[in-house]
């Protein structure tokens, strides 16, 4: 039996027809229009296409999974809340149901990836994991014993929008200080701007070729190396605002492993080598409480397919 | 079948037989001693003379339950941390079981209050609830669908020990600007101090008798009804401080229903009216996400003796 993952992004729909042991055996992408209808309708193109080249028909699917950015309502088969695409309150998994008639499951893009780590990934050799994924903005996830944990109504595990600095930088999510305002790459390269703003002396503006546009989520990370003692406070600062969240994680669900994702994560051990030292000096966030392994995402661009075809063996 | 449930504090030890419907047949206490072993002693004494009183004995115990402070392993029946009483990595369960062969489960004493409203009291008609009980410390319960949920190695849920202030006042897990910190009534006691000693002409002065020790949890909520305008503006911030902590834990688990427990309780709707406010002001933490209820703690004291016996009930 194969499983049908669908990967909606911003940009680009990703499909994939994925076997047993999550590997994808086929995969196809197009470009996202603005009508969800539309949507749907390649979507199902997509699928029978993909199912003709692997020469099998819907009866060897045991299901579709989708991972979605936004707010979902995976009990109601819901896209609640997507803005980049103009989705609102759309029944997506009723749309797909129309063209396939097997069991179809929809979950936030965060949680998905969390799934496909824990499973397939970076953190498959343990059973409870928390996940942070660092991009535009901070998706949260959280795998319990194998199972991925959602919260009620399926519409917990906001990670990215715990509260870090009471009163702090305002949040699209519309309180202050959540966690995303400052360790998203939106917010590490703002954070970079700005130090290079009050040191004109720094290794960072020779990086972007004196183009304060060109910063990105690598900039500060690469002059650090180079000695830029700039770019070191700007590291050391992310670390400190990555860290803290980390332990806040822990001190809630105490996982076996914490798995970091999205754009900042290439970094690897650069990072978590960083991060551990500053969170081993506090327990990692309460007196002897037991240390969860720090990990970097391995599955990259596959995670979304992988993890939402993985939503259907969750049972 | 009847339940025995054991609340260890840090001044007293009281047990209790509970029927199935969590209801204290006979309970009893006495006085911490400073070692370990003669509290065990004592344990197994009452606990015998508790079921002579009902005229039953040991085969109509289904088990006994324990909620304990600090910091507790459940799997191992450690008690890890408890600095009150001095001790430390105690093996409380294999103590106890040498005087009784039936299951003894241990947990954390918020743990154990959050699983008694939740299955007894103030939130006996909703699934999942998160807890936080203000008291000296800051302590935190999550029960998932009915289930008490601990963390790794029943060493999460430590709601009080998250940054709600990056850098802010140290904490005595180590960390700095911890929950526990702004929204326990030691703080809420502090903040007080703090407001009257910058205002002379504060009707808090006549309440607490011109002596600043004699300052409680209650007094700058009875100052605010008064009319004092410094008592509204501690009362202001705290709920500020208690509200943001709050829809961190929605953005987390998303639960039925909040429950507030410990001293400050107490204020009731005083208090809930006006967390509500602010938090609704946010849809209690994301976007368009479920509201969930917002209740005091109804069992008093009696929530650690029905709530360890509970954690027999679990299975």
């Amino acid at each position: 039996m194969y499983t049908i993952g669908i990967d909606v992004g911003g940009m680009s729909i990703k499909i994939g027809v994925v076997d047993a042991n999550g590997k994808i055996l086929i995969q196809d992408r197009f470009k996202t229009e603005n009508t969800a209808d539309v949507c749907v309708d390649k979507m199902v193109d997509m699928i029978n296409a993909l199912l003709v080249k692997l020469s099998i028909d819907i009866s060897s699917i045991r299901g579709i999974g989708v991972g979605c950015p936004g707010s979902v309502e995976r009990e109601k088969g819901l896209v609640k809340h997507l803005p980049n695409l103009n989705w609102y309150d759309y029944p997506l998994v009723e749309k797909l149901k129309k063209s396939f008639n097997v069991e179809i499951i929809i979950s936030n893009d965060a949680n998905v990836a969390t799934l496909a780590e824990t499973i397939y990934g970076s953190a498959k050799n343990f059973n409870t994991s928390v996940m942070f994924t660092l991009g535009t903005g901070v998706g949260g996830g959280v795998v319990i014993d194998k199972k991925l944990y959602e919260g009620g109504c399926s519409q917990g595990t906001e990670l990215g929008h715990l509260t870090l600095v009471l009163g702090g930088l305002a949040c699209t999510c519309g309180r202050r200080g959540c966690i995303e305002r400052y360790v998203s790459a939106t917010a590490l390269i703002g954070q970079t701007k700005d130090a290079m703003i009050s040191d004109k002396n720094s290794l960072m503006w020779e990086e972007v070729n004196g183009d304060i546009n060109n910063v990105n989520g690598k900039t500060a990370f690469e002059c650090e190396k180079k000695g830029d003692i700039t770019a070191k406070a700007v590291v050391d600062k992310y670390v400190e605002y990555l860290s803290e969240s980390i332990m806040n994680m822990c001190n809630v669900f105490r996982p076996d492993v914490f798995i970091l994702g999205g754009g900042i994560s290439a970094q690897g051990e650069n990072l978590t080598k960083r991060i551990d030292e500053y969170c081993l000096k506090f327990d990692y966030g309460y007196k002897g409480a037991p240390v969860p392994k720090l990990v970097t995402a391995t599955l990259g661009n596959d995670a979304g397919i992988v993890g939402a075809a993985a939503l259907l063996m969750q049972k």
